[in-house]
């Protein structure tokens, strides 16, 4: 009855690459065995609409993600794992939430901002050249996300804590005007360790087009291993583990024991060859057996369908029952 | 097959007046019963949020237009009657819709315009005060509620010509990017004979709290009709019809020999009293049998729900595959 309840999204624009693995697919995963914890994990297609217009990529990016999540081990009975666009609800309560929310407070977020920015900075007559209203309205549907299920708590990046305070001003409005009892979230900002950088040393992400897809063919693993950029320190000469994108990657996956033998080859002088090809076999060695079940999966797209299916289901199960109550609320009721 | 879509929504934040039965209700009906004409009505609760955050009103206001559309004649198994917010879909189309809708043309709606320069005037530091997301996004829910059911044409004041060009715009893009087959609607300006002044002259509005309400008591009925604002002039003196609110009410029920026999009445100098228990008299044959049937539709909520519901099924029926084949075009779908 007191679980905390934790939820997280995953926009489906994307292949899930090593850096989303160590930042949020893993630590996820293993928080959904804890006892205390209701775990709540959506694919964003929604959002996805806003940053994509490409139908076939968001099809696809939804299958990767779903596939990835499942062959890392998430078991659908202990969590509720669901597509967001599987449930009407969310879309219901984004416009009941918006008819409370303040513009004033859009107009603050900060991605609204930086496109602003930028097209001030390009000397764009209108600021809001480009802009949308789907990613205007964007923190609005974010605190519908979050706000449906009553979550506590909702593990985000740094860049993110300003829409959670906003969907907790939301949740604030409507609980005063409406009594509503809806619970106030907390955003939960994961350690820095937990950023991955990518191959051209910057933090790993899909904008940058430096990531390592998660589940790349093993060959191709190896050639992008190959690829992360070093400095021109000769074999022989001590290296510094702790500016190395090597390092780092191998740290993410690696026990304290092996983190501390590996440290031990920098300062005795690896050569960069030697550390890459290293890197490679042990993170092979991790991700061979969920790749392979990635590679099934991915093959069987119906399972995936019908656990997706199951975990709308779950959702709506909840969600009906409380949107009806907020509903209510707001005046939106059978006339008997 | 080749019928044309015509759509209404009335928002459900007041009690109908004769302003709105002139103006709308009246035309509409009549239209109801023409063969090569589809008509849809709803009840617009979802827009209603963004004025009225009384839900008791919302819900009274639901029960009274409801039964007053019923009272008046509308067939329900000729025309799609709902409630907006029993069409999930809709709230589905407006996020899809805002994603591809530029925030450019939302600062330029007049609602929002308004609101922005009342501010401004009374001079606020902030121009976007007191305005919320559902003000400044409602001409995206319009354009869903025009687009879900491909209405051709859609009769609008003058003031909502601009929402009706937005829906245009925003169906042509979708059109355009997605390759959806969006009707582009077209706005139907109802002519100025159809406006209605109220007690005090202007014209009649919620917002001016100078109406008569559709179906007051006779007593009550009376007693408004005895306060509309006339001038001065003496029994015997000739009086302009033009320029009279009980000329134009009358004018609005009457047929045009009753017009003319009234016309020349005025022209005789006949008295503001008698004029005004002449039209009360009239009116009041006219109100007597509807009102009669209101007064039962308002105490059996229960058949009015039934009818809603039977419309939403209706509604749902042609919304929710079409929504399926926007939602596949734009990426939402099964994997398989």
């Amino acid at each position: 009855m007191s679980k905390t309840k934790v939820l997280t999204g995953i926009t489906t624009t994307g292949t899930p690459h090593l850096g989303n693995y160590v930042g949020a697919i893993k630590p996820a995963i293993e928080e959904s065995w804890r006892d205390d914890i209701a775990s709540y994990y959506f694919l964003a297609d929604y959002h996805a609409l806003i940053k994509g217009r490409d139908p076939k990529r968001i099809h696809q990016s939804t299958l990767e993600i779903a596939a990835t999540w499942l062959a890392l081990g998430l078991d659908t009975d202990r969590v509720t794992f669901y597509r967001q666009s599987d449930i009407p609800e969310i879309a219901e309560l984004n416009w009941i939430l918006g008819c409370m929310t303040a513009k004033g407070l859009m107009n603050r977020a900060h991605a609204y901002k930086a496109a602003v920015q930028a097209n001030e900075e390009a000397g764009e007559q209108d600021p809001d050249k480009g802009v949308t209203m789907g990613l205007f309205c964007y923190p609005v549907l974010m605190a519908a996300d979050i706000l449906m299920f009553n979550a506590h708590k909702v593990p985000v990046g740094r860049d993110q804590v300003q829409h959670i305070e906003m969907a907790r001003d939301i949740a604030g409005r409507m609980n005063h005007h409406y009594k509503t009892k809806f619970v106030l979230p907390e955003a939960v900002v994961g350690e820095s360790t937990a950023v991955l950088n990518g191959l051209d040393g910057r933090k790993m992400s899909k904008s940058y087009d430096n990531t390592i897809p998660l589940f790349v063919p093993e060959k191709k693993l190896l050639k992008l291993i190959r690829k992360i950029k070093t400095n021109s320190l000769e074999p022989g000469e001590p290296k510094d583990p702790d500016t190395c994108t090597l390092f780092q990657i191998y740290s993410a996956f690696a026990d304290a024991t092996q983190v501390e033998v590996k440290r031990q080859q920098y300062a005795d002088g690896a050569g960069w060859g030697d550390l890459k090809n290293e890197l490679f076999e042990f993170l092979n060695e991790h991700l061979k057996d969920p790749r392979e079940r990635y590679n099934a999966l991915i093959e069987d797209p119906a399972f995936i369908e019908k656990e997706l299916l199951k975990g709308a289901e779950k959702a709506r199960a909840e969600a009906a029952p409380f949107l009806t109550s907020i509903r209510q609320a707001v005046g939106l009721k059978p006339l008997v």
